[in-house]
């Protein structure tokens, strides 16, 4: 469709078309919100990555779908908008939040380079670091960093920087991508960083397939955390100064003052 | 009920009720999970605050409800105990995600004091950081840091560590509780401290009453921020070096280096 680039955000032309990027949440559609369900369900296109198109079969039947292999995002979102400009209403689906470490942004780089007017639907969804602190306990009580170890787009000494800043801080630090086959020793050296700055005994939680059939939760320590499996499906939770166990849950205090009391 | 305080989490007594804790997500029920939905459905009684309860009028007919008003969480939590120790399906309401910065973790603070058998099920909910971001495009799409500026249970010079090492890392930085009526000061500082390592053209994103129907969405700078209203209900993120605005968006892109070329 002919003038479907250059446009302000709110004046999309109604003939180019409809981006909505949405997340599968954690697990399985039983995570994703009504307003993603709703973008599927009025679809002409759905576009995704295999993995998390197969976790959602119930909302692709009778649906134009085309499905990617990993590391091919940047085609997939070209196809989305050569699909929008030619008036259909795409769906990209990501895994977890789109808006968190996932498709959204490339999507609007995209946009931004192609200078579109195709009219583009953010809708948030339940990300990894929200999933996997829910199936631990309240990790995330106080205020947290969230840092990808992986270093395919950023500079390692970065993510070194921010392992520090974070740690000296007392964030609670959820990591992203902490481990792949190849990448061995990024989880091996940030877990020394925390260590130069938290006691051994600070509680680590790692879920790994959060909410998934295969799902394996594990509550450890700093001193022990490197024991445990830990790949590319787990998000790690390291705890602050002030967070505990207790039964099996990881609890994160909401305030360092004594200033209110739990009735008994 | 006898018999409901110590048990181990996979050895919860079955007698001994149970408390979800479920977040409105933002907005309206459109942004809350079919899992969150069908603990409310099944729940004896629902308590939450009155603010919170009234975005989801819906889901609340023909339930036992108690609504009750702002501070007085640890009463609320307690009250949920009792309730559950009684055998009921007990349901705790809370904004956004519960898990972050909400009611999960004084629920589990208390089960801790209390040494209780209850099963508890912490179900994650979109947070105001995941719903804000959305709203605003795309400003997660890196490491990200979340703060609140009460100083109501932290010391403010926690705090300001915290933004100052958020800031010197370039994390992406959200801001909770940015301001209230007697708190007015937190976020001049905060915006100083940020300002002294960023541009003062760093794009700043601040969504009040994000999804409601009185949502505002201003897109500004570090340099011009503090011009706009920021409230209680806003939620501010603030970009990194690489963030950047088109088209009425906030968009950060996924790395620093080179290594992907946009098809136009």
């Amino acid at each position: 469709m002919e003038g479907c680039n250059s446009g302000s955000r709110h004046e999309t032309n109604p003939d180019c078309g409809l981006i909505s990027v949405v997340g599968t949440g954690i697990g399985s559609a039983d995570n994703m919100t009504p307003q993603a369900v709703r973008a599927l369900t009025e679809a002409d296109v759905i576009i995704g990555y295999k993995t998390y198109l197969d976790l959602i079969p119930e909302l692709l039947e009778g649906k134009e779908v085309i499905s990617s292999a990993m590391m091919q995002e940047v085609d997939r979102c070209s196809n989305s908008f050569d699909l929008a400009e030619s008036g259909k209403r795409v769906v990209l689906v990501s895994g977890g939040d789109p808006g968190i470490y996932a498709m959204a942004g490339l999507v609007l780089e995209i946009a931004a380079k192609r200078d579109s007017r195709v009219a583009i639907d953010i809708i948030p969804g339940i990300a990894a670091v929200n999933g996997c602190a829910a199936r631990l306990g309240a990790p995330l009580m106080h205020d947290f960093a969230a840092i990808s170890l992986s270093d395919l787009l950023t500079p390692w000494e970065v993510i070194v920087k921010r392992l520090d800043a974070a740690a000296s801080a007392d964030f609670v630090i959820a990591l992203y991508n902490p481990k792949s086959k190849k990448r061995t020793e990024h989880i091996i050296q940030a877990r020394d960083i925390v260590l130069s700055y938290r006691a051994k005994e600070t509680p680590v939680g790692i879920v790994t397939a959060a909410s998934r059939e295969n799902e394996v939760i594990r509550l450890t320590t700093l001193d022990g955390m490197l024991e445990e499996e830990i790949n590319m499906q787990s998000t790690v939770i390291i705890g602050n100064s002030t967070t505990f166990s207790w039964n099996g849950y990881m609890i994160t205090p909401r305030g360092y003052r004594d200033k209110y009391t739990l009735a008994k």
